[in-house]
């Protein structure tokens, strides 16, 4: 008789560090039937945390989800912890912002349609019409709100309907030209992802690349992070960098940035599906 | 009343998977008093191996060493599982083979001096009296072994004795130019670390920077790993490459070259002195 | 009066080096009004050979191409030297073979429509109808010549015809999973590229990615190099790695390698197109 | 009858980009039997400037070195040219200055002895008497200037007084914790290397790594630039980057730091000692 087939699902747990969480854990787990897969684990003895990410297959419960489930939360109540259990059964839902540049864009639905994203994209959202066409190759449903400045807050409600409706899980700003107002932000807390350029050192303002061209940098970079109210100072996911010569014209400079663009998000975006990512004040632990 | 000092410990496992391990081993950390501070665990569901390292604190242990150490030799042997249990409060010894290249032997003999390692360097070893004065600027004793064909495995004897004397965890092959009989190498298995380079396509036999040069490679590696009775064919611990062209000369990927041997065998000494290293197969787990 | 729009054109000259060459070019190139935008050299002292790429604008020539065209021929005559005049005017012309993978073709296509790749894709060529559609969706015409071992040579010289009636400057060999007969690389010298992985150690055989899982290697690479009759093993254009650890299953390696064949072809492509790469021996210049 | 050995000399020169600057600099140097070995030039097309760095060997001048800058500085006049004319014949010198890091020093003192350098210490400089002993070591004279708030400008102008003495062509920073005053950065414009750290996005202020810790960055970073009077902000040579990760503590950044700090800094003496360098504006160009 051949083993029932694989049921994974994942646990990301947050408490004040302290003996024997691991212990717990790894008893309540063991305890329901479910088989421990994989587990990394995290402390951060400055701001004294424990972090700990369990995947494990349920396959043979010995129980049922609820009453694992359960034995979890009095466990969390215990260790005043946070945590949350995700079911692989149930695939991660998403939607992709994007303006006029296509090229994060076309990356994701690449790289959803080659199998690499464990999630599926709900819906791509706009304030142009200009990517429909790339969302209808794919078949993916595009929705746009136009923005101008007197009806940004109503749109961003609509925006902000839509995505309740699809019931989703995140919220990917491919390279989304609109400053989102903080009350959109915080909608989605810690599932909103956002990319922007990084340069050495950082430059602030319109036009970054010409400013880096100015100041001669050697290096480029991009910062992919969760959006908050502080636009692009959230808990950083996933950064990298490219090098760059006086040879670069500003056009070399933004088609690098490009590349680098999209392999940063599609890190970061495939960390957030995968519940590898947890946030704490305004950095991350993101197990390998 | 303040906590005591911390009391670390290590301890790694390796075992076929099944169910219960990880539950098992915090069970009986736990039991004993210990707290874990850290925990990275790995599972090769193509071999089917189970891996665990896991560091923690004793300082509050209700037992005592001995019985901590009976528990989990009991546990190891349910679960068929091999282990080394490391107590930081013994440091590693090591030695340092060379021959006539200096710049591994100053890299390490630094960082060593800088506290980046947790170990301490007991002795240099050559075949060549060369580099006596670097290791006397350090105050490391420096034994010379001259080689020739007819004396090589009279002379690793000797080495062996010395390196047995001495109490070793791990001997490194800093550069050091003298092929070691198969002997040798089993006599320290997975406690030799080498570093040699690493071309893409990889290059054997004599002068690999004039081939490089010839092939007109755009990269130079490195490759640090186990000393197995096949030389170069140990398991990798770690690997890097730097970028190269054709403006560069045989001197430069040479020169290149240095710098990649140093960088990339400490870490590969780092790696193993924090006993974050498991062989298996002809290959490793490095834990971050 | 505002100066003429600029009128592009590329030399690149290889000869024994010697005295006065740099000299001499400069002032055929002057003489006739050609204005020197961006001039690179080399020199390789090992094989005496001298390498130069001189880019000017013909926008104020003072004669025309075919007498400034004629003046470099017979300087090229007196200094024994090859040289290539190509005109910005004249967009290259590239065909992209490929078979059942498409993330190489996906990402050319979308270069070339960012404008990243100076030179048009006359047509897509393969062994299977698979990605047709994607040749279709950017416009591009697809040609499908099935290959069986009793009509390799046939269906060969039924593309070499569609390649010489398309007039191209560049055969991209983007995965296509099919062995080129040494005639077929014979007949585009230093104008087919192919990519590969290469792995540090290299593998040679089937199932790479799971040869270099097995031996756990710590890096994953990719070569971009002009195809010759050994096929893998023709002039180097581009190389690049990423890192892998033992958490990388053999998909996990086959998802990075896929990200760094797109990019090292890419880069070795552009390379080609904007005629940065002299071949001698079996190496190249690559002028940045 | 073999050739002369070669006599190397360096010609760098930036003017306004017009017609003709590269014909003629290589007839001026063909006419006196120069021989080019090697060339390389940059036009910045937003600039309108045009730089160039040749490598020439003097061992066959048909007339004399001071024929040769003559008319080298007649064609300067013609062009409104900037030119240096430096002959490897005459090493070049350099001071090192340091507080309490030892690790740039030893180094760069390391480098300097496998023949790495193409330069001189004349001489080591600190405010601190802690790194005499590595000086001595290797046989280079050290000077201590302690430095108090009331006595700052005078001990710079006793140090410049040594500079000068000296006949230097380059002061490198190697972790000189002393804040030049801008008097000091424009004694020796462009011939002042320093080296910081420079992180993503970059922080201000003491602390860097305990701020770059508290952020939570995923690359930490290094910048080698000329000293200016507004000392972080000058013209940068070279930069690099390291990956981190939650595992890294403070402690952690702080020694990957060091590790990179040496490596950047190195590579910018090395570009300035080779003549390599050409500034503009607040940047600039280094030729490979």
């Amino acid at each position: 008789m051949s083993a029932p087939a694989p049921v994974l699902a994942t646990l990301l747990v947050s408490c004040p560090d302290r003996r024997g969480i691991v212990a717990a854990l790894a008893q309540v787990l063991y305890g329901h039937g479910a088989n421990i897969l994989d587990s990394d684990q995290h402390t951060d003895p400055v701001a004294g945390l424990f972090f700990q990410r369990i995947r494990f297959d349920l396959s043979q419960l010995m129980t049922d989800r609820v009453a694992l489930e359960r034995s979890i939360a009095e466990l969390a109540e215990r260790f005043s912890m946070q945590f949350r259990l995700l079911h692989a059964s149930r695939p991660k839902r998403l939607a992709i912002f994007v303006s006029k540049y296509d090229h994060c864009l076309y990356d994701l639905l690449l790289r959803q349609r080659a199998g690499e994203l464990s999630g599926d994209v709900a819906a791509v959202v706009s304030n142009h019409s200009d990517l429909a066409p790339i969302a209808a190759q794919f078949g993916i449903p595009f929705h746009v709100f136009p923005k101008a400045p007197d009806n940004k807050l109503v749109q961003e409600q609509r925006e902000l309907d839509l995505l309740r409706e699809l019931d989703l899980d995140l919220v990917v700003l491919a390279r989304y030209m609109q400053l989102m107002s903080p009350g959109f932000c915080e909608a989605f807390p810690q599932r909103t992802i956002n990319i922007h350029h990084s340069f050495l050192p950082a430059f602030v303002g319109g036009k970054p690349y010409h400013q880096a061209y100015a100041r001669g940098v050697k290096l480029i970079g991009a910062t992919a992070h969760y959006a908050t109210a502080a636009l692009d100072e959230g808990p950083i996911i996933e950064q990298d960098v490219v090098r760059a010569s006086h040879r670069d014209s500003v056009e070399d400079l933004v088609r690098k940035g490009r590349d680098l663009e999209k392999v940063v998000l599609a890190r970061a975006v495939r960390s957030h599906l995968e519940d590898r990512v947890l946030v704490y004040g305004n950095k991350t632990v993101v197990f390998d």
